[in-house]
């Protein structure tokens, strides 16, 4: 109960103050997490190249970093941008899209951790056991592991960093070192419209922009987003309906679906 | 009724010419600004190398530049095809995304206006604004200002530049130097799906293809978006579905929607 | 009543083992390609840096290569894979999008097939020209001829390279040197959706992956999309609704719908 209050509580903030939210994100999904920031009530930008990255953090409320498109230049603009959001103290969100799939997108999150550690790590079960172990062995972008096979990795990676690491799947894990979120929302038939993993770290971005908790903004971003896809699902006959209909659902999220919907649940 | 009768004209031009369009756009919008030129008859065409710009230019009958996700190599292919478009006296259209926001913007604007004056300058109040003030101060690429904040300044840039200015907003402006023509068409749900600014940029594109005129290319556009993206939103339950209805609603346009919604007026 | 068979074993294969599909395609369908693929069962994965390129090609059982939004570095990325693929015994498809158009692209098709043969080449009746003949004429990246005019010219590519040469039109025909396959699936109002050439070029890759005859691979490509398309245009009310059902129709694809829609014949 508490629990929806607070979600609902940062969805109201989100839309009332409409934060600037810049995404260095990859370019599959750049149209689904505009438009799903857009949806939520936040104000979303994208910009990489060198010459504006840092000007544009400096005008941002939240940093979301997301590699699934690398290439050095990009490499480049998210560390300069990192570092621009750790000077002003604003939230940076890091998606590690295909860490384990290729070396160059595990070193890029270990290099870019180090350069400003961010607020929220967020990943499929496999990418966060990539990140942490520096195993090679993810299957390209999609995770070959449940998430409580990424809990111990999640506890140790959060533990290396600081960082919340917010895992997603059947059931999202959200942990800092002690505590452990479990949030039961979503659809199975997600995983089938590409670029939802992306949309949640984006939104990762607005509730992050909006509430100083990085515990609370990682899991109300992923509850947000599995409550409208759960909506979303029954009105759908497949990925391209549920697209759209997230969009919608996200768009007209009520107090009483959060009240009547959200699953959540705080552990050890 | 004029008014009516000449927008209808020219879509029908476009569904029967067809024009390619080459449009040097941003990488969130590009699936959304084809789709959209499709919808309404045009064909599209999307290129950026510098090995290539300047051929594909010459193949179109209207070059749309977009520049909402910037960098060096691209703002020099957006030059190069700004200046074979000049050559062959096919119109350009500008869209400066996010000026006032970071200084490369604002500074490419300026750069590309002087290498060749576009026949059309298309955005938002804030980024008109920008462009003519070097104001920064854009918050991301969202106005901050109602159209009609925008009026001066479109005038002061429309006189400066040659070109016409289209300011979009709940009351769209188009404006050369002494007069302006006002459509209120459109939707307040529309600057909820990302990238509608950006459409009503291509589609300018086309109809600036089949339309001699600039004032009226201008013009028809923003009229045939907004009358379009009224008819969505009357099927629509939330932006995602607003997007899909509106592509739906551009291929089916009717001269009777042109004749019963169209809302525009000639002024001073 | 065969052909209806092997086509509905590839699907169920591909439900079943999610082969994982290398992209390196255009900015303008990514988005798209990558849902067509997930609708399917298929896994995409989109990169492009030099630094991972052939790395992700050694994790994947099929490479698409689509050249619709070149550039340089892409161009030798493309290369680099297409070596990998080869080295790896998997199957390359490409996609030459807008050959014909710039010297770029036509240059880049005949360097890609020296490099590396493709083992589909899939294109419109204008680009399959455009490869042979070197001709320049193709209006942008929409076709000006019906495929039936490309049958000698694919036939002599099909030569050439030992490649099968897929050509889509309202029949599509798969050319192996002696051999056609005409698959007469499909709906007008398909060209009207951005990227539906290249989704063609995407699942190609994803039945490539699952069977090794490229000629009944790229004929179930065009089957399956073409029924898939004519499922979405039942429940359609322009291009808008028509891409969303089709991911739906993808996705829900039965048994029942290939036996009773397929519309395949080999002759010569």
């Amino acid at each position: 109960m508490d629990h929806a209050r607070r979600l609902w509580q940062d969805i109201e903030k989100i839309r009332t103050e409409a934060p600037l939210v810049h995404n260095i994100t990859n370019y599959v999904v750049m149209n689904t997490t505009a438009n799903a920031l857009l949806a939520i009530g936040a104000s979303p930008v994208m910009a990489h190249a060198l010459e504006e990255v840092e000007e544009m953090t400096g005008l941002a409320r939240a940093l979301v970093i997301n590699i699934g498109t690398l290439s050095p230049a990009w490499i480049e603009a998210m560390q300069r941008a990192a570092l621009r959001a750790k000077q002003r103290g604003i939230p940076v969100v890091l998606d590690p899209v295909g860490a384990g799939a290729t070396r160059l997108r595990t070193e890029t999150v270990h290099k870019l951790i180090e350069a400003a550690p961010p607020a929220i790590i967020r990943g499929n079960a496999s990418e966060i056991r990539a990140v942490l172990y520096a195993e090679q062995g993810t299957k390209g972008v999609d995770s070959r592991h449940r998430s409580e096979e990424a809990l111990d990795a999640a506890r140790a990676l959060s533990e290396r960093c600081g960082s919340v690491v917010s895992v997603s799947g059947a059931v999202d894990l959200i942990v800092k070192s002690g505590s452990v979120i479990r949030i039961a929302n979503g659809h199975p038939m997600m995983p089938r419209v590409t670029g939802l993993g992306c949309t949640a770290t984006a939104l990762t971005g607005a509730f992050a922009a909006v509430n100083p908790s990085p515990l609370e903004a990682a899991a109300h971003a992923m509850a947000a987003l599995g409550i409208a896809g759960e909506i979303a699902a029954e009105r759908a006959s497949g990925p391209g309906s549920l697209q759209m209909h997230l969009l919608d659902a996200l768009y007209a999220l009520s107090e009483k679906d959060v009240h009547t919907r959200l699953r959540m649940e705080t552990g050890l």
